[in-house]
């Protein structure tokens, strides 16, 4: 595992993650889709690929990967769908199921998801269903998807109730980040994966958390000296958890901060607020309860609150329904006997682990809490 | 583990099964059903039971069921869906997913899957992806569904395209099959579990494979003392086979005898053609297959023939679509690059195994065998 700041070798980083009986490598690196080919028979020999993209992504990266893989000499094609989380649903994955049954791709066959968190989750569990499970390769196109969701094996859709509801853990057979492609990636796509960044600093690495408030307007410019070794640092953080804790029995729940309180937002919302806001504003709403209730340092929240700052986001995300809040809360698949579940931080770098790695909380302190900011 | 004939201890068989990781048994018993909640407590602790049925299995077990979970202080629910092999398709699994979040069934939720295989395979499904993954008790009550389908973990569902295209493998905490259950089934879903149970005698157990020939009427009648051996000794072949081979990466393929040829036989039918009867008229014809091509003994389809003849099954299915059954033949789970695998047998008792536990066949040579007996 290379470390923050060491040279990567041949431009590129190699990070490991073990999952259950098998591991995978995540590869960072500029310029990674040209070779991917020779990826895909290094990695996932198949008989028919896959690719699956949205529209945009299609358009601007999969025209080109499926044309690369033709002339390498193997067959694929290409499946695509309309870009935006309201793709992210049953109805979607059960098209992209039909298309492929369509197209012949059999057991020997390989999902190849080119994208966004939205691609990777549901070409994912396209996979992971698909004549009962067939290998997936990652290669996230986002900021998102490249620090936080091609990595770790979660697959799933989203239905009305929530979230990722609906979904499978299905470890990758590799996963490889073209840094080359956050160039097409819009300023706010870019700052939506620096806050899953600074999660990850905020569990974790207090020194990471430091450096990634710091460089925020290069990362958010897309520079690619910033952006690597973040990615790479955010990558290994990740990767050491999840390969402790693949099926999210201890551990992998820290990397739930700031995301019972978010994913509750954006339901809320019916999915207008982005990812990234929502988790913003929870991670400062989670960390203001932490204080509440004695276990997270005094001055945290507003620490974070600063942090995001840095990124465009903060408390303000607009008109929040308090009601639809609470109800979305209940139903959150962290909730245990219908309580929902709370990573607490000690202070940033640190997360408290007595008693488990999540916290129930009481409801009223979470109700006043979520007021005070809400209902001013 | 018990074998053939010996005393069940305490009434009942029981058989483990090694899947991955973990393990679970297979109990096999008249009367499990009355001691339900203990059972619960005692393989799949839970603070929400999700009791799937269908309506008609619902109402003769499943309300019951729920009134004794409910009464030993379990809280469960239960949730049922128009019985019949239509209902195992992708819009039942989310309308039962549905019902669950609905109810506020979380993570420490577990599914009771109460019924035949639809029912087996559909909420396991649901298991198998709701939250990600749930615990699963498999309650089997038909002969099908106790003699095969409950044990391996295998679940899914139907799509247009083919049977189980879309599943996962799930393996449960439990299985507990109640002989009493077996009364209320009509004779025809009796005979529907014997085809499997020949099915298992004539890939490893040539004295079973005549057991089963010699007491079909007493087993087709419902005789408590002759089918309580017979499914458990069905269920220790089948769990030495998927426990050697959870995935089918192997030795598994061979419980698809007759189900490469049947599988497409009922798709080709639009269902219509029972999945006994289409494995039954299957594995006839593979053995034809095997015997064309000089791998199975000269003979072996006759045995067969007359094997099944005793259940009331045989090669006269109804009209066949030739064409569709080649289509489908292409699109089977089993195919690898768009060629159909077969499970071929030396002779009753033992499969060739010479180049892998599946093979092609030509196709010109298939389709002549078909033609044989379905165009004449």
């Amino acid at each position: 595992m290379t470390t923050e700041g060491e040279a990567p070798p041949g431009d590129a980083w190699r990070i490991e993650v073990q999952a259950g009986a098998g591991r995978y490598p995540v590869l960072v690196g500029a310029g990674l889709l040209e070779g991917l080919p020779d990826l895909l028979r290094a990695h996932a020999r198949a008989d028919h690929y896959a690719i699956v993209s949205d529209d945009r992504v299609g358009a601007l990266y999969g025209e080109a990967a499926l044309a690369r893989c033709r002339r390498a000499g193997l067959t694929a094609d290409l499946f695509d769908f309309p870009h935006g989380e309201p793709s992210k649903v049953r109805e979607t994955w059960a098209r992209l199921t039909d298309a492929l049954l369509e197209a012949g791709v059999g057991r020997d066959g390989c999902v190849v998801a080119l994208g966004g968190g939205v691609t990777g989750d549901l070409a994912g569990f396209v996979a992971a269903t698909y004549l009962r499970g067939v290998p997936l390769v990652q290669l996230p196109t986002s900021l998102v998807a490249m620090i936080d969701a091609s990595v770790g094996g979660k697959v799933g859709v989203d239905t009305g109730a929530g979230k990722n509801l609906v979904g499978a853990f299905h470890a990758p057979r590799l996963v490889a980040a073209d840094l080359a492609t956050l160039e097409t990636l819009e300023e706010p796509e870019r700052a939506q994966g620096l806050v899953e960044a600074l999660k990850h600093g905020a569990i974790l690495d207090p020194a990471y958390f430091a450096r990634v408030v710091e460089e925020a307007p290069g990362l958010l410019a897309a520079e690619p000296d910033a952006l690597g070794p973040v990615v790479a640092r955010s990558v290994e953080l990740k990767a050491a958890v999840v390969t402790d804790d693949e099926r999210e029995a201890g551990l992998r729940q820290i990397l739930n901060f700031g995301h019972t309180v978010g994913h509750a937002l954006e339901a809320a919302s019916a999915y207008r607020l982005g990812h990234g806001a929502a988790v913003a504003a929870g991670m400062v709403v989670e960390a203001r309860i932490g204080e509440a209730m004695g276990i997270t340092d005094a001055g945290t929240a507003q620490r974070l609150e600063t942090a995001v700052a840095t990124l465009g986001y903060g408390l303000d995300v607009g008109p929040v329904d308090l009601e639809a809040v609470r109800g979305h809360l209940r139903v959150d698949k962290k909730a245990r006997e219908g309580t929902p579940r709370y990573v607490l931080l000690h202070r940033i770098g640190e997360v408290d682990s007595e008693g488990g790695w999540s916290h129930a909380a009481p409801p009223e302190l979470v109700d006043e809490t979520l007021a005070a900011v809400w209902r001013a």
